[in-house]
């Protein structure tokens, strides 16, 4: 079956590297397109993948052997404009995958330099990437990656997009009311509007998906072969909420919740990110069409996801203590949240469900490559909303998350006793 | 009386330098800050000012001189961080008037870089500034200068930036849902956001004023002195709608309406907009409060304005024709319009309505300086929403706003020649 190639943009990252093999499993022709940025970052931060992940040439050159599929690999950043222009016109591609952004909430929220860099870097790329689709690929599907953070926490149900108002005896149908977050959340919003935009003076076709919070990190494909692995990150700045409590749970660490623990948000397995994509790309918007699926499966306050994570440890008779920080966000801590996600359902999909069998499955994951978990990151959350991101929490400092330093070490040896100290006494 | 100082950024500007003067005549101690770059903009894209203007330090002086007070000047580029954390640090500005900005949409649709630098420079400017005040003027009032066009035209009332929303049996008061027209529309609302967004993490308070559509040039101040002129644009890039109608009747040329000319909007004196602001200056908002006010006193569609013109010609004995060019935009050209304006209202401002009056007088200042018209910048609109912007509404080129050539200097001058003989024709 010959189909248009498809340009998986971000194909290094979390969810990049799982959906290129997904989709090439299922017979697309794969282009990832990747700066490799986010291991710069990672230097940056001191953070790392707990799974140990290959590099690109690698994992492509693994990916053919075990399966003799291809997956064409190049290096490029977006913001490269004549780059993604000659790329876009070379390839003239069917449908191009955008996860190519920085992603993080609380990177966002270190400093200037890092909110700057954050929406410069997610809408200058997005905006390459829209003229030279206008230019070179007009009919081209664009998937972008959007989050169910755009929207924020209103006190109405929230549609998929748009919204039918009616004020004043008069009605129309409106982009949905948006409420993002932090400066990251602010630029998936801008790009929102942008592709929007696009679509409609340029006859561009865009799905938006609006994705809430990923977990776990087993697709069919990534499971193939440990060399296939894809990136989980559990530190306070790049973890998702429920990978971080499955790794404080696999060390018998208290599960850290910020503030009350009832901020609502939708959840998803990340195999039904992949297939959420692959229907999205199965069933084009027609030319000229901007449109939003909700991409999540289940909603869940954080204090019920520490509570289920809880619930599954002692089910094993392992008991699991929850603690409330600080909360180092501005946001809601308990308030109405009822989000539609109906559109990814009537296309197929099959939602995996949070069961406690997920949860051992990430937890078990986890005990294998315990020994690569950096305590100091378990620690504390080391950015707030409103005085930005030092590690102590201090006054900011001109670049609060310091790349490994001596000083560093020595606090993370500190920790690493603390946290053994600490795992001792709970057994 | 003492008052804390305010600063007007983009005080070089058609609106900036009226509102500094305005400000200090009322007794503000005021800090004006430019970059200067409209001038560069104007070398690029081979426009200027009809009516000539001094440069800024002529005109501080000039201010002086006739006054006696004094308005303080700085060179400074918003995008520069370093400049304008040190500049919002030493003056600790009771409020700031943030005219600062690329501020034409036909410049932002010219082609990528244009629309890049449109969105970059106007985000990272006003983020820049946020963080700014954040550290160190946190009480500080910001007053931005939004647009109207944040809207587009829905099929319902606009509101002042909330509306109140009742959905499936729920209510909530949530930010009006925004479709804006161009690159740097979209450019405006990204601010919105941001803005909305710093409010709320960090209690910093704003006004963000949704403009109209500005008419006219003689402010009490501004008429003083001729050295004292703010800038008079009438071009396809820079020139607002009845500017250019005025400079077109002015030299008995027909009026050029976009397409069917149903596109309504908020339109304003002038001398109105400097009154607004400085409404929204003495009345600030609560601390972390974010505010719209819609500033704009009527609203008229193109093709009314037009008639307008034709009418106060007519009075006259003066014949005006009026004539339906193709619609380089990408927008509806007839639809409602319902736009609130209630609250500079309640704060005290009295309109200047648009009459007959206002229209003739615009028209005897450009036939003061009708010798300065550039008859090709009245010839054609020369940036097109699908295909960007070329002289000739030709294909692409990479920079498709030239800078006056040997080749434009020819046209320009055949040009004059068909517009004299025009003119010639007509009297």
């Amino acid at each position: 079956m010959s189909r248009g190639s498809v340009v998986v943009l971000g194909v290094d990252g979390y969810l990049g590297w799982a959906t290129a093999l997904h989709l090439s499993a299922h017979g697309h022709q794969v282009l990832g397109i990747d700066s490799l940025v986010r291991r710069r970052w990672d230097r940056e931060c001191g953070t790392r993948s707990l799974i140990p992940i290959r590099s690109m040439p690698q994992r492509i050159k693994l990916w053919q052997k075990l399966t003799g599929r291809t997956i064409a690999w190049q290096r490029l950043d977006l913001c490269n404009a004549a780059a993604v222009t000659e790329m876009v016109r070379q390839v003239r591609p069917a449908a191009l995958i955008h996860f190519a952004e920085q992603r993080s909430a609380p990177f966002s929220m270190i400093d200037r330099p890092h909110a700057v860099m954050t929406q410069v870097n997610n809408l200058v790329g997005t905006l390459n990437l829209l003229f030279a689709l206008r230019d070179h690929a007009p009919n081209a599907h664009l998937i972008k990656l959007g989050t169910m953070g755009e929207y924020g926490t209103p006190n109405i149900d929230i549609e998929e997009g748009f919204l039918t108002i009616s004020h004043n005896g008069r009605q129309d149908r409106l982009p949905f009311p948006m409420q993002p977050g932090s400066f990251y959340h602010l630029s998936k919003l801008h790009d929102s509007h942008n592709i929007q935009f696009a679509g409609r003076v340029w006859g561009l076709r865009a799905t938006d998906l609006h994705q809430g919070v990923v977990y776990g990190s087993q697709t069919d494909e990534v499971a193939i072969h440990p060399g296939l692995a894809t990136r989980f990150d559990y530190d306070a700045i790049w973890g998702t909420v429920l990978n971080r409590f499955c790794v404080q749970a696999a060390l018998g660490l208290p599960l850290t919740v910020y503030g009350k623990g009832g901020q609502t948000r939708g959840f998803l397995d990340i195999r039904d990110t992949v297939a959420c994509v692959r229907l999205a790309l199965d069933n084009p918007p027609a030319q000229g069409e901007y449109r939003v699926f909700n991409q999540f499966t289940e909603q869940f306050s954080v204090k019920a996801l520490a509570g289920k994570v809880r619930e599954a440890r002692a089910a094993h008779g392992l008991e699991t203590e929850i603690v409330h920080l600080a909360n180092p966000r501005v946001e809601r801590e308990a308030h109405y949240y009822n989000a539609k996600h109906q559109k990814l359902l009537d296309l197929g999909l099959q939602p995996h469900l949070l069961g406690d069998t997920l949860i051992e499955s990430v937890i078990e994951l986890v005990q294998r490559y315990a020994g690569r978990v950096d305590p100091v990151e378990l620690e504390q959350p080391n950015v707030d909303w409103r005085r930005g991101g030092t590690a102590g929490w201090t006054k900011p400092l001109p670049r609060p998350v310091v790349v490994m330093s001596g000083a560093r070490r020595e606090r993370r040896a500190a920790a690493a006793e603390r946290l053994r100290a600490g795992i001792d006494q709970r057994r």
